[in-house]
């Protein structure tokens, strides 16, 4: 999703961030940020994922700051198996969203594989036109060790995006099954992009995703493929109902598009907002983003109070120390954890 | 996977510890257990599945115990998407094993839903021949909320399985790309089944799983399937040379099978066996058992340190007060957090 322009960015905004980490100054940065700066922008989201111990006080401020002022936008969550055509699909559907005047902000979220540390993603995707938009910001997904520091970093990228002005954020993740949870608990619609022709045990794989969806688009609706995307749409909206009814009662709709031959994705932008109407008259979309935040909190309560105890030297002393009665079978695991928890 | 005679088995030995709680026989339990005992096998399950705290203590008590008896058994995980033939596959594999004087033990995990907490597995899976064989122990999944929770009753069922002198222990899992690392973190070899025929965005999904494997198993060779099978086995072998090479140097393995005409059977558990003394010559069968005894451990002890920061009433009771100037977007849910961590 990085297009070099975009690294490039991300890199002078850390060089800068570099050589005035004695001055950030976070009043400047806001005040550039809510006038829709891009480079104030990417200059911010690069202090929030900054790991640096002396980046977390002008962070934390910046956040706070941008919190009044955000929280007017729709998130979009994207999914889909590689190969489903994502971004070529973002690319169609972000440049329709500016054509009517919107603002799109597109974030990734993609963990890395638990074996290798590497990308899953094969090759970085590419958003051609969207990249070009000066009405969209494009930014590649944080890195971090964990999903849980990514989906965080992302949140905080969001607020940004916000108070910068962005009112549409697509949040894309690929579809592995194990970042679309964090990606639903993050944004107000959870569109799931489908390919016609995959079979039954590729359904059996996407169920649990299926269930979060609240809207599925058969991608590649075009030459010959357009009568088995139809046929997939009717297969998908029966599958759907089979499903037991998602809590706030809404039934996820679904429809064929082709980025390539641009059909379908008004009609996808028609479904979102329905989504939305239907959520804010019944009081549920504030609801849905309360809910959200309180989750939020205790994510992050979590891995504070974790990074808390492992960093006492008492802890890892006895840690180390039953490593060996472990390693000879004289405890089992759950006695040595206990005996740490006490020590 | 659970026949109606094992659930009985089990309500009975719930049943049985709930009526004689104030004096669980522990010695008794464990001396009918080293035996191969079947019922004081599903007792003993039982009684570390349970929740209930008058259990705890018993349980830990059992399992230092077992700790002296168990660890000797090959660990076996399988995992496949629904619909690749994982019950009829481990039914004919089972059977071939107690066939030449193994003992086999089957445990699943079967993580639920994160939206609907059901089960994701469509129907309960049958194993029909070995359900009846007597060298072999079926026992349904351990039911938890948390995907933690239940791999930790599965590794201590494994071990009780060793106690009770079951020389496979297979561990199945659903091959939704959540359990998965679960499963690899406590069995020795890791096998994942395939369908002849899947599109390259199953390949796709598969990445990450397909990491972890050490063998795979095309099944469904049989009849006209037989060809397909074959080629999706020089596909796969391909496509698992693209892998960066395991840390531990082995190279995964691809075979055919067909339980229907028994093909192949044989030759997977050889795929294993020559795995088994490929670590054993090198040292690294107990080097990897070490590792996982203490990822274990340090599973366990996050899980404890998080249960006992959220039972201090301090901490709830600072988290419901920041809750109402959290949904008034007064603070940031990181800010909450750490005042929370800090109360």
């Amino acid at each position: 999703m990085a297009s070099p322009s975009k690294d490039n960015a991300a890199s002078k905004a850390l060089d800068s961030l570099k050589n005035h980490h004695r001055s950030i100054d976070v009043v400047r940065i806001f005040q550039e940020l809510i006038t829709g700066n891009r480079a104030a922008l990417g200059e911010a989201i690069t202090l929030i994922e900054s790991t640096s111990e002396k980046h977390k006080k002008p962070a934390t401020d910046l956040l706070s700051k941008s919190l009044t002022v955000s929280g007017r936008s729709i998130r979009i969550g994207i999914t889909g198996v590689p190969g489903v055509g994502k971004s070529t699909f973002i690319d169609a559907f972000g440049t329709y969203l500016t054509s009517i005047g919107k603002k799109v902000a597109v974030l990734a979220i993609d963990p890395s594989s638990p074996i290798s540390k590497g990308s899953i993603l094969g090759d970085k995707t590419r958003m051609e036109k969207l990249s070009m938009d000066k009405d969209a910001f494009i930014r590649p997904s944080a890195t971090s060790t964990t999903l849980g520091g990514v989906a965080r970093k992302t949140r905080e990228s969001i607020m940004l995006c916000e108070a910068a002005g962005y009112d549409i954020i697509i949040v894309e993740t690929v579809g592995v099954g194990q970042s679309e949870t964090a990606v639903h608990s993050m944004t107000d619609f959870f569109l799931l992009l489908m390919l016609a022709g995959a079979g039954d045990q590729l359904q059996g794989i996407k169920r649990g995703i299926m269930e979060m969806c609240d809207g599925m688009s058969i991608t590649k609706a075009d030459g010959d493929n357009r009568k088995k995307a139809e046929f997939a749409k009717s297969e998908y909206t029966s599958a759907l109902h089979l499903f037991p009814e998602k809590t706030d009662g809404w039934m996820p709709k679904v429809n064929t598009c082709s980025a390539l031959e641009n059909n379908g994705i008004e009609e996808t932008w028609k479904m979102i907002q329905d989504h939305y109407h239907w959520m804010v008259s019944r009081n549920i979309f504030e609801q849905r983003r309360h809910e959200q935040d309180f989750e939020w909190m205790n994510e992050t309560l979590k891995e504070l109070v974790l990074d808390q105890f492992f960093q006492r030297p008492e802890k890892m002393k006895k840690l180390l120390d039953l490593k060996e009665q472990l390693l000879k079978r004289q405890i089992t695991p759950f006695q040595a954890a206990e005996i740490i928890l006490k020590a």
